[in-house]
């Protein structure tokens, strides 16, 4: 007879393992987090601007900023007088859990409500990084061309929510929109999906919506289990 | 008194040892070779199409396509009949050195001069790995934004050339072209530069005279050795 041994608990890697630290800290300052990922220039750091002008009085918002060198973006996020904290990946392709966790003693946790991490500008290898977040956000861009989910599926799938952003721009681009549908319900049927445009600000408030509907669905799940 | 061991050879890694005997081969093939690199939908593919119909009619042009997936630019470049194999990498985010010389032997390499190699779009890891190219070529393009060579200063520091795409649209993305041009001087000062748009054709005509005057000086160099 063989004896069958359960696995009772999956083995985290040592990056999961920190990324799950770094939820529980955020959760626990009832900060709700989000992963965004995209191609280098395609709207990130436009997006977090956009989407944070939008917000209701009580959602306040913070930033990690990934970068592998300079500190331009979060430059630019810290002149619209949101707290921010630069991270330059030193050559590396891609933020991981242990670079955020680094990253947050630097900010007013108590008093975010909403955090940003813009990762490093990549469509490939940021997807297989957990950092501790609620949400995983891919943006992609009408300039960038209609094939991306084909050609990223990795990422794609990755994706909670998948925003396309310049969608101004796509008579420019000759943007076939039920190509890029059909390849993005290939890899991710059902994904939530936002087309706007961060440029003209069309379409955002639909996206932010959305967010808010999630972060407040989260915070009142965490008052439920507090018993609040 | 210090003995001193001098060193007389480097110790190639084993990908840079591959890319040395990629780059022999196609050198007594009498092919010369490009590392396309950029992120992604910078318009590689559009580059090669439009670089190939304006080459002089002894230059023939082939083509190794690298996607994580899909075979969509294979099937563009093979329309136009230009000899393609395409290589999926299956979620590696870059091509190394044995992926080309596993693709080599299905191109009819005595019948090529000109082997566009087209590297996973990514503007960060290709950059690390040699292929056994004579010329790495990065493409940028005007709606990524004119902060690329600050924030991904080690892909434009391992360019041979630049291109500039998409400058058709200069005006629509408020591009700073002067603020670009210190960027890549301070991470590549003196790299040759080429402004173009291969949607319009504006300005590949440089872009190709530079290249095949290289591809020229390379072949002339070839014969001399040979005593030719």
């Amino acid at each position: 007879m063989i004896k069958k041994i359960p696995v009772v608990s999956q083995i985290l890697s040592a990056n999961d393992q920190v990324a799950a630290e770094n939820r529980a800290q955020l959760d626990a300052a009832g900060v709700f987090v989000l992963n965004l990922m995209a191609s280098p220039g395609a709207g990130k750091t436009s997006l977090i601007l956009a989407t944070a002008e939008r917000l209701p009085d009580h959602i306040r918002p913070g930033v990690i900023e990934g970068d592998l060198a300079s500190s331009i973006d979060a430059d630019t996020i810290a002149a619209h007088g949101i707290p921010v904290v630069q991270i330059n990946t030193g050559g590396n392709c891609h933020l991981d859990a242990p670079m955020v966790r680094s990253a947050l003693p630097h900010l007013p946790l108590t008093a975010l409500d909403l955090l940003f991490i813009e990762n490093v500008g990549n469509l490939i290898c940021p997807a297989e990084f957990a950092l501790g977040a609620d949400l995983a956000v891919v943006v992609a861009s009408v300039s960038e061309g209609h094939d991306k989910p084909y050609k990223y599926p990795g990422m794609f799938a990755a994706a909670d929510v998948v925003l396309l952003n310049k969608a101004d721009l796509s008579e420019v681009f000759e943007f076939d929109l039920d190509y890029f549908k059909r390849g993005l319900a290939m890899v991710n049927p059902g994904v939530p999906f936002f087309v706007l445009s961060c440029r003209t600000g069309s379409s955002v408030d639909a996206w932010v919506a959305w967010l808010v509907a999630r972060l407040l669905a989260r915070l009142t799940a965490r008052m439920e289990r507090k018993g609040v």
